[in-house]
């Protein structure tokens, strides 16, 4: 057995049941072993930043780490934007990156890179294997790693050589324990402080984040958040929130400092529920770093890497809680939608249609704003935000939910400027045959930063504007998506949205919807 | 005057003249120093590693550094691999990369990373600027940085508050000597090492490399090569080399070792000009790191980062050297091309049609090895090969090799697979109006990958397939170009390719081939 073998054996039977690769010759021994072992479907990418948003999505909707290979230093760098989104989206990701023969390497070859200072750019777990004999022990520390305790990227590094040669005669494996989630015990001071201050409070504010999405936690925050005359309030980027008629649909903290401020300012008492202490996205001049109120307190109950749900739980306990919430929400009617086509009425015409058990991976663009409000209400689904910020996020998210959730439609969110930077997704979901609707909001330019430029008091003109504007020449993503091999429709107005949405609804396999505004 | 408006005025006077952008809220003062000054050229790619490798290929045919505008650590990672080859190919790039307003860093917001490691990965010269006071005489630092002695990368980190402030009033800029190349003063005793060596071979070469491939570099070679009847070999992956009638048409080093060892074998000592030790791309088993027959003699006269030209005029001028050499090319007659189109076929063909002046930028793929040596004796132009290995280098490369040379045809030479890592390059290609013909040699694999599997034993079944082969979909060349804005001929036999590169090379602006084998 060689280490490559092995490999995939100890992390196939800790549960991992993916890989996402664009593999290169260092990585030959370990594409072998997919082929001999036959333990872990292979889903090629190509282009590595889709491998690595697709192991994002994945994990989000599977709950378990899939692998990433990637070809040494290069094909890392080509991943880390995605895995930057699946660091901060606390996913599990575990990144297999070949790297020279152990022999070579010393001498500096073409391909040689700092392997492990690039890894620390996203990875919060990382090693180099140092012999085959310490490769079945690495691949499970590297699963552990990648589970926490907070979720994130683990790389593991390994010389082709080690990935080749063939372990000792006799070699045990080690067993799947050393690859499982290792959770920090509960600290129970925390938990009664939050309890306390939660009690005493005028109005407490329950700020969701993290891995706190489900079902289940968000029942139980609406009913904490009921019995102390509280709020809920999410993050600004959810992970991974279901969204359903009868659960709670707390709003998002705002992107712009000045919403954010406005939503925290009525609380003396935040709890933090997976979220961390909020801060602004970006450093405006004449701001300050923290958003919550400077006289407000707020406490962590799972402080320093702990699990939330474990503490919201706990606080859950020590309150007597009613058996169900009133702050939920009810099923929406949604009638015609009439109007121009634009984010908004595109979005109600996305309540109207979208399937139960949908998933929404949504790249966090200008028209994201009328996404979440208005798919209140809407049949039960799970809404994904890129939560790194770093857009090229939705169509590789949503081609890894798709893996991840046969049988259930996807739907990826995107502008066209962030859809362009990892648009090779779009061949894996046509290779797959995923159930997934590429929903591309179009308005030829980087919205977001013509804003910006205005806020900060930029021109328009010259660079500011050739900078900011794609349209010329204009994308055409009918004809893209089908050099891809992904069926389209380019709409620009309501009823032929509609009808392209129904129609990618139901038919299997994924289309390019092209959303023309304006 | 903002610190951005410095940056950009004191590295234009420093000879900058081009910026390839992909910007970001974090880069707007800079984007606005550029609509403010006019003094650089801002080139908007829809993809950061088409940025990076439009500097690299600018750098290569304009021989001065442009500037990678580029947002925090995720746009730094997905320029990454064509830094890569930027370093390698000793181009010197210089990376503005924004980062967060300094008082919000230490809070760590969604998009911060560790910006400095992922720039270990690729960069030989770091900063971060601490204030605006500093920020001009950091700008003028990176672009020396990026010149050497070796040029490279320069990743100049700036937080977005520096860029925004005002310098103090009076504050007066530096000049642009700062910004110069600082060339490291010559060994003699190290020439004369060399010279003694050359005179008492056997059968000695002359290995070029590095920044040598110049037209008077390469006179100057094959003269010093002929009267110590020597021979003279081009490194693996040439930077730039000039090719000509009248010019020496050095051979490449092989890719495989033993090719390599095998062209190495008959020299009892081995001249380093610019080129490095010669290693084993990869380290396959059996093999030993370096390619030089042990008992030879290998000598570097330009070592530890000295001119490697200068050293060859060193050489040059002690020894009597024919005025003109004999070992060189003639022009080749290029009759007509007859046969299936294959590599062989396409590169003779292109060869008969190859205008004077022209550009080449080659990816490193396996239908390489029919490039180089088909194109000896045709006009005269500039061969840029891959040499950081990291292939969706040729599309990128070209684009900036347009933008350094208006009016010289340049033309990318790619595969399928390696065209699509990086295949937005064409929208900037539409956008500029630049004169690139792009071939993409359509095998419907990674044919290099299944050679190394073969090679390796390994099996092109299962994964071994799925992850080497991507005919299925098959990509639509012809589609993703016009979706890009480039018009594009598939083509599946020699006439058509002939006339699909004729009317390319008449007609201004970008066309993209898809060369259909077999």
């Amino acid at each position: 057995m060689r280490g490559a073998d092995a490999l995939v054996s100890v992390s196939a039977a800790a549960g991992m049941q993916v890989c996402f690769a664009n593999p290169g010759t260092t990585e030959m021994a370990m594409v072998d072993a997919l082929t001999q072992t036959k333990k872990m479907r292979p889903v090629l990418a190509l282009f590595e930043g889709v491998a690595s948003g697709a192991a994002d999505g994945y994990a989000r909707i599977a709950g378990t780490p899939a692998s990433v290979m990637l070809h040494l230093g290069p094909g890392l760098g080509n991943a880390l934007a995605n895995l930057h989104n699946a660091r901060r989206g606390q996913s599990p990701v575990v990144c297999w990156v070949g790297d020279h023969t152990s022999w070579l390497r010393p001498f500096d070859p073409p391909l040689a890179t700092d392997i492990e200072a690039i890894a620390r750019g996203c990875a919060q777990w990382i090693k180099t294997t140092s012999s085959v004999e310490g490769l079945p022990a690495d691949a499970l520390e590297a699963i552990a790693g990648a589970y926490g305790p907070r979720a994130g990227v683990a790389s593991l590094i390994i010389p082709a050589d080690f990935q080749d040669q063939a372990l000792p005669e006799g070699f045990e494996l080690p067993g799947p324990e050393a690859g499982k989630p290792r959770p920090k015990p509960l600290d129970r001071a925390l938990v009664e402080r939050a309890v306390n201050l939660l009690r005493g409070a005028k109005n407490p504010l329950l700020l969701l984040g993290g891995p706190i999405g489900d079902e289940a936690s968000l029942l139980t925050a609406a009913k904490v958040a009921e019995v102390v005359n509280g709020k809920l309030l999410f993050e600004q980027f959810p992970r991974c929130a279901r969204r359903a008629p009868g659960l709670p649909a707390p709003d998002k903290l705002g992107y712009l400092p000045f919403q954010a401020r406005s939503q925290l300012a009525p609380h003396d008492v935040i709890v933090l529920i997976g979220a961390d202490d909020p801060v602004c996205v970006f450093g405006y001049a004449g701001e300050t770093p923290r958003l919550a109120p400077p006289e407000s307190q707020v406490v962590d109950p799972a402080g320093e890497g702990r699990d939330p749900l474990e503490a919201l739980q706990a606080i859950a306990a020590s309150l007597e809680l009613p058996k169900t919430p009133s702050n939920v929400v009810q099923k929406a009617e949604h009638g015609d939608v009439t109007g121009h086509l634009q984010p908004d009425t595109l979005c109600r015409t996305l309540a109207r249609l979208l399937p139960e058990g949908a998933i929404l991976a949504d790249d966090g663009i200008t028209s994201t704003l009328a996404l979440y409000p208005n798919l209140t209400g809407a049949a039960p689904h799970d809404y994904m935000s890129c939560k790194g910020n770093s857009i090229g996020f939705a169509l590789p998210a949503a081609t890894g939910a798709a893996i991840a959730a046969p049988g259930r439609r996807v739907v990826a969110y995107s502008g066209d400027g962030s859809a362009l930077y990892t648009i090779q997704a779009l061949w894996t979901q046509a290779r797959e045959g995923l159930d997934v609707t590429n929903i591309i909001c179009v308005n030829r330019k980087y919205a977001i930063l013509q804003m910006e430029l205005m806020r900060s008091g930029g021109s328009l003109e010259g660079a500011g504007k050739s900078l900011t504007e794609i349209g010329e020449p204009d994308t055409d993503f009918a004809a893209i998506a089908q050099g891809f091999g992904v069926p389209a429709r380019v709409v620009r107005d309501v009823p032929s949205f509609s009808a392209a949405l129904e129609e990618s609804f139901r038919t299997p396999g994924p289309m390019l919807i092209a959303a023309q505004f304006g």
